[in-house]
């Protein structure tokens, strides 16, 4: 069908309202997939759609078998990163999980969730048929996941259904609170019991320093749009060994009158996965990634800073395990939200305020608490957000310490 | 783990070894796939990961939701545009498939599919748990798919399982002689027996006028990086109404202890799907995108020109229904092959020789049949390359008339 030209017209110069070079974004999802430079040059190169095939090897025609582009290296020196044995970028870190959970697990099994997992945890056990049981969370203010019930749920298991859950999955870093959980103290109990042991580092792999071999990890779950400095959407698959025939089983299929078989095709990757800008923005970033996992404490060091200054506010706490270890970081806010009940523009006045300091990505009407990310952020622009808060703060008459 | 120096070299200064400016590409994957200027501006612009979230509405959290950029309105022009009622962009054209296959079958049902479906439509029905039976095609050179067959086959599933099928999908443009099939023979069968009928428009939407209301399509599938001038990976699923609390159906797990659930969530996209550059260039080139197919007839009689120009060669003939009615295109070529026997360059002679004329695309090697596609190509560049072809058989002392 004929869509009108004037309908047409709103898709035409498609701009972000603001700019990482003229505002300060504190978004809780944004900062780990700013663009490196080296990556916003590689997707004007590769921006067409299908760029990166250029030279896709006839025999094999897999993604993963490209070296022009050095695809293939790239998946070994991902996996080496990442302390694993094999890599494959997948289309989101979701669809990694989901392919996990598909290929470890018969339909109507468990698989044991932390309580803090992201939503999509749960869908992707979901859409593979499996059944969820969730390990408790502590209560306020530091919400911890109870890491050491991992045992006591799989016995939970064990006992309901006679089987062992298809796999253990542990969200790294949270995010709600930006809590690093030691993710060792899973690793040994997932070995103990021989159940697949899931780790998902959407937040932490491509920040911070991830050693899968170190934490016991069977299988790693990444975001490169959340975390390496990639365009959306991308996620990274990272196995060990020993799972390789089950997660990455070819496909079997075969046309009953053609007797077509696609056996070099990984099943559950649906065969080739993300082809274009996503996929080279995340290998024209990996040489900044490696580098800056290594600068992680520095970013903490500024993120502490941050909070300890807008604690400085009487009734600001920052919410999850103190001192922060990861820059994802959640506060209760209530004076402001005091503010906010005689401000005319209500919850809205705090996003107005920092807008006209050119600082943005709080939730726009959120004042009772809130989340930032302030990772990769300079120390003076840290410096900066801290003076603002304060200066909101005493602006409408809070006390400040 | 810490990556040397000398390997991450490598990910620096990534280039393709030819760009569109200087060189005319006949890659049959391509053509389809090249950014619009637009679409260049907009993946500078929402290059960085997340970017597309920045107005993501709170309560709905969900991409289609999204108004700045115009997410939402999108999704309604995009079904409008294939006449169909409801639009998803996805990350692929196969996981559209296998979303579709997913949620309309039961694991061992059957799905009825054309015997040259792309290896992608075999693998998605093996991953949802689906078994295929394939309607035949005849014989070379025309491989026309046996349209009329769909009835027999559903009839053949359904004495064999006392079911009806999952699915039928019919792969409306192939990719190996790029025949266009008349969908509306398949719709009516479908229709006629209430079996859901997925149209695999791969090849089809997005440079062709496709109109699923007319052509009797339940589901429409694409793919926004081989013919939406968007950069991969990108799929489209487009859905009737009837069919839209099956295959969108929300998530329904539940957390066991914190009694989380996400029941705004489509399971089978595994909730928010394409959020970065290949979104947006999707977007940003669909006004040229809904002008462009409706100057298709004349993309097709640049082809034919080509093809009579191609078969002035003696020996070489196109493969697939005469005249051709789509511009990926497949000839037999046995007298390059010939050439290629006495050649020292052995078959990449000719691949050798369309380069040094800045012609790339032809798959290295191939010189007894090859494929390409000449999609928005211009006249002059159509010219040169037919010129090309004749000048280097008449160099290799083959018949022209």
């Amino acid at each position: 069908m004929r869509i009108p030209e004037e309908r047409l017209e709103r898709y035409r110069g498609l701009k972000r309202e603001f700019s990482e070079e003229d505002h300060i974004n504190l978004q809780p999802i944004q900062r780990g997939g700013v663009l490196s430079e080296e990556a916003m040059r590689a997707i004007l190169e590769f921006g067409d759609g299908y760029s990166v095939c250029d030279w896709c090897p006839p025999k094999s025609a897999r993604l993963d078998a490209i070296e022009t582009p050095p695809v293939s290296q790239f998946y070994t020196d991902l996996a080496e990163f990442l302390g694993m044995d094999i890599a494959r970028v997948v289309t989101r870190c979701r669809e990694a999980k989901f392919i996990a959970f598909r290929m470890l697990g018969t339909p109507g099994d468990y698989v044991v969730v932390d309580g803090l997992a992201h939503y999509s945890s749960y869908i992707a056990a979901e859409l593979a048929g499996l059944r969820v049981k969730e390990v408790p969370v502590g209560g306020s203010p530091e919400f911890r996941v109870d890491l050491d019930a991992y045992a006591s749920k799989i016995d939970e298991v064990k006992r309901e259904t006679g089987r062992l859950p298809a796999a253990v999955l542990l969200t790294h870093v949270d995010y709600q609170y930006g809590n690093v959980n030691d993710a060792r103290t899973v690793g040994k109990i997932a070995d103990e019991y021989g159940v697949p042991f899931v780790l998902n580092c959407a937040y932490s792999a491509g920040v911070m320093p991830v050693d899968g071999k170190e934490l016991g990890a069977d299988v790693i779950t990444g975001s490169g749009h959340k975390s390496w400095a990639a365009s959306a959407p991308t996620g990274i698959l990272a196995l060990n060994k020993s799972l390789e025939e089950k997660v990455l089983r070819r496909a079997s299929v075969q046309g009953d009158l053609t007797k077509r078989a696609f056996a070099a095709k990984e099943l559950a990757l649906l065969g080739c996965t993300v082809m274009g800008a996503p996929l080279i923005t995340l290998m024209a970033s990996f040489p900044e990634v490696v580098r800056r996992v290594e600068r992680w404490s520095e970013e903490v060091e500024k993120t502490r800073h941050l909070v300890r200054e807008l604690e400085r506010i009487e009734g600001i706490r920052q919410l999850g395990v103190k001192p922060k270890s990861h820059t994802l970081t959640h506060v209760e806010t209530e004076p402001f939200f005091e503010v906010s009940q005689r401000h005319k523009r209500k919850g809205y006045f705090l996003y107005d305020e920092l807008r006209s300091r050119k600082i943005v990505g709080i939730q726009p009407g959120l004042t009772k608490h809130f989340k930032f990310n302030t990772y990769g952020l300079t120390w003076e622009q840290i410096r900066y957000v801290a003076d603002s808060f304060i200066e909101i703060a005493e602006k409408y008459g809070l006390n400040v310490h």
